[in-house]
């Protein structure tokens, strides 16, 4: 089964003739795509990755995850922004967000070096106290101050805890094929190492061995995976209206120059919290700049019903809906019958969660329709690797259509180079002393 | 040491004669909230619930949470929206976010009830396995589908592991006084209840016992937690332009008249997640109401400097960043010195993070109003239960200032029905037979 589109609940804000008067656009991006004609034509790496991946290195992730679920209780996976986003989003996804605490088979997995808090850091530290403990960083250069300081700091715990030759065999490193610092290093200190392409930014890296291993040692079935992405990059290969992939692209930015300058990404389940923070980086990056751009925020209902509910019914009309209607989400509950019915919910007795769960999801999107937001359905088959491989490179695909859509550079992102010159500057970084003086004139003004 | 405004980085985006012209809006809103004679004046119970709460009750609250610290090994807190987000923000403040791992003389602290996933609630469910358990149930009415469902569940797992005698003694409610489905069966059975007030909404009810029970039970000094709501309360009850309460009020006003319409509160602690979550609730809901309002969004740096950065440095010019400076973030990291520095960060070796963090900070805050996006910095001077109850309370007075400046009613949701009635007419509930018809055939169209 493939991801699908349901359209019926935008009739009320945009006609078929709009996807044809746009559609033009849409084969452009399309062309500006398999021709590498357009801006960070450099970064097309993800467009065919799920047929040309490097398979010897394939099999070298599944032997080093086999070894690190039989030799570890717990895995820090050391990387910020797109190396560590996919990974994390894709183990809630497809395990559980109680990964960790229920999967007694699997080790714990830790997300490090994404933060610069000291309590965050302080906190991972103790949860790997005691426990078996392996090194998992991704980092193209291996400079970036985040994960270099969460490396520095478990290369230390490993060496004090195995001895320097055992801790080397503990750490993993995914990063440049030949250039960077830490791929430099690794070769020196023989840790194992895996290739994020240079084509391949980091937002759209689930498919290199940054996201993959990880998504291994968590007992995932990464064939399965990589199958669904296979799948969904040669259905979304053909530019027509069939393709949900580009109708998508297509429908996100007609509702944009209408005025929706927020999407909402929308999920019923609380496994899909993370899988929207990795889709808010792809949009968010690949199409905020040259001050335009869709702001991508992102709601877990029914949950979320209960607090942005109310403005999404009722408050400003800057917003769409795009939902991932998961069409079966697993294991079930059945709700207990209780003598007496004190709540009012014997009618509900005995059926299962799953179908409560999905009449929230039509009362809302009727709800919601009839409040004037426009939205739009993502129908997901399921939650297997199969599923979210198909519906990660589904996105992916979608962003590079959009952005090209949107007229910028969907493979580029200038802007986060902003706050970090001026923290290299603050810090007293060699190289930066001019603009030490000018921006601490600013901040004591 | 209180909360402040830094407005510095306002400069660019507005003048103090623009924060003069609009005061008369501030001062009439201040009026309308102690003459209680605008629309939700029935729901100002939480002005003074700092000074009047039910004293008597409030040593009920931190008697039962010793009794539950002493006997339970995981505690289920049930209840959606107002009645788990206040709780669940103020234990990861103010004890961690890895407050369940790390802190092994407290009880497991687990939210249910506030969604409809099955595979949410079979997790939450084999996560209380094999530890002595207590349930408190959060719900005004107790006939919310959410909690309802949950409620359900945890009770009969109650009885059959301890009895229904015993059971009985595990359960807690926090309710209406005297009316409500849940009231009344709790009498019936025996179970401790506390009171919701009737004139406290659930967003503004993290000081009921509501919040309170739970956030003691984590081992919170929740006297401390209150004279940090009391000190704010008095602060912030003149109307002067000295209130730095009132005034965030007013620039978030005049920001969202010059085609602001996206708040992102931003933090650089990981700590404050579930605080942005319990403010997207508070803003959201008070303000999101006839077609108005500022969308709250949400974001923790510098992680999400690496995923929205892009789109806040660079892209469209639709929002403002509130940023809560935490001036003291607790136990500091130093970060460790590297020979052969290969990856060129031993210009911070010895130095803590801390002090990273807070270059992350400035650099930060410089980059994006440079790039064009206001920055409202509010100062937080540490994470300890007594700051927090300041904050929460700043956030509340200027939750109601702010809404009445916008023309709403801050303290209804009637939005939030909408869902609710499609959703049990779809689930086939007497009394919205004509509805479902309606409804079956939209979805059928």
């Amino acid at each position: 089964m493939a991801i699908s589109l349901n359209e019926k609940y935008l009739k009320k804000f945009l006609s078929d003739s709009e996807v044809d008067k746009i559609w033009p656009q849409v084969e452009a991006a399309h062309k500006t795509i398999y021709e590498k004609s357009g801006y960070g034509n450099d970064f097309l790496g993800w467009v065919d990755l799920p047929f040309n991946y490097d398979k010897e290195e394939y099999e070298r992730v599944k032997a080093a995850a086999k070894r690190i679920r039989s030799n570890s209780k717990a895995v820090v996976v050391i990387g910020i922004g797109g190396s560590y986003l996919g990974a994390r989003a894709a183990i809630e996804y497809i395990k559980s967000p109680f990964h960790n605490e229920l999967d007694k088979e699997s080790p714990d997995i830790y997300f490090a070096g994404n933060s610069i808090s000291p309590a965050y850091l302080n906190g991972i530290i103790k949860l790997c106290d005691g426990k078996d403990l392996t090194v998992i960083t991704v980092s193209k250069s291996g400079t970036t101050v985040e994960p270099g300081i969460a490396f520095r700091a478990f290369r230390k715990i490993l060496n004090e805890k195995y001895g320097e030759a055992e801790a080397k065999k503990r750490i993993y490193c995914v990063t440049d094929k030949c250039r960077g610092a830490l791929k430099k290093f690794a070769d020196e200190q023989g840790f194992e190492t895996f290739v994020i392409p240079d084509d391949v930014g980091g937002r759209y890296s689930m498919f290199t061995p940054g996201g993959l291993l990880p998504i291994a040692v968590a007992g995932v079935d990464i064939d399965e995976l990589m199958r669904g992405a296979k799948d969904a990059a040669e259905r979304y290969s053909k530019c027509d209206k069939d393709n949900a992939c580009y109708r998508y692209a297509a429908l996100r930015n007609i509702l944009y120059r209408k005025g929706r300058s927020v999407e909402m990404l929308v999920g019923y389940e609380p496994a899909l919290l993370q899988t929207a923070e990795w889709f808010k980086q792809l949009y968010g990056e690949s199409e905020g700049k040259d001050q335009k751009g869709i702001f991508p925020a992102s709601a877990i209902f029914s949950t979320d019903l209960h607090s942005l509910g109310q403005y999404i019914q009722d408050g400003s009309k800057i917003m769409f809906e795009t939902v991932l209607n998961v069409e079966n989400g697993g294991d079930d509950y059945y709700i207990e019958k209780v003598c007496g019915d004190f709540d009012g919910l014997n009618y509900l007795a005995d059926r299962g969660m799953s179908e409560v769960n999905r009449k929230a999801y039509e009362g809302t999107v009727l709800a919601h329709t009839a409040g004037n937001t426009p939205n739009i359905i993502i129908n997901v088959p399921g939650m297997s690797a199969y599923d979210y491989g198909c519906l990660i490179y589904f996105f992916e695909k979608a962003a590079g259509i959009s952005g090209y859509m949107l007229g910028v550079n969907p493979f580029d992102q200038p802007g986060v180079e902003s706050y970090k010159k001026n923290m290299f500057a603050l810090l007293g970084k060699k190289g930066f002393e001019d603009m030490r003086e000018k921006l601490e004139k600013e901040l004591g003004e």
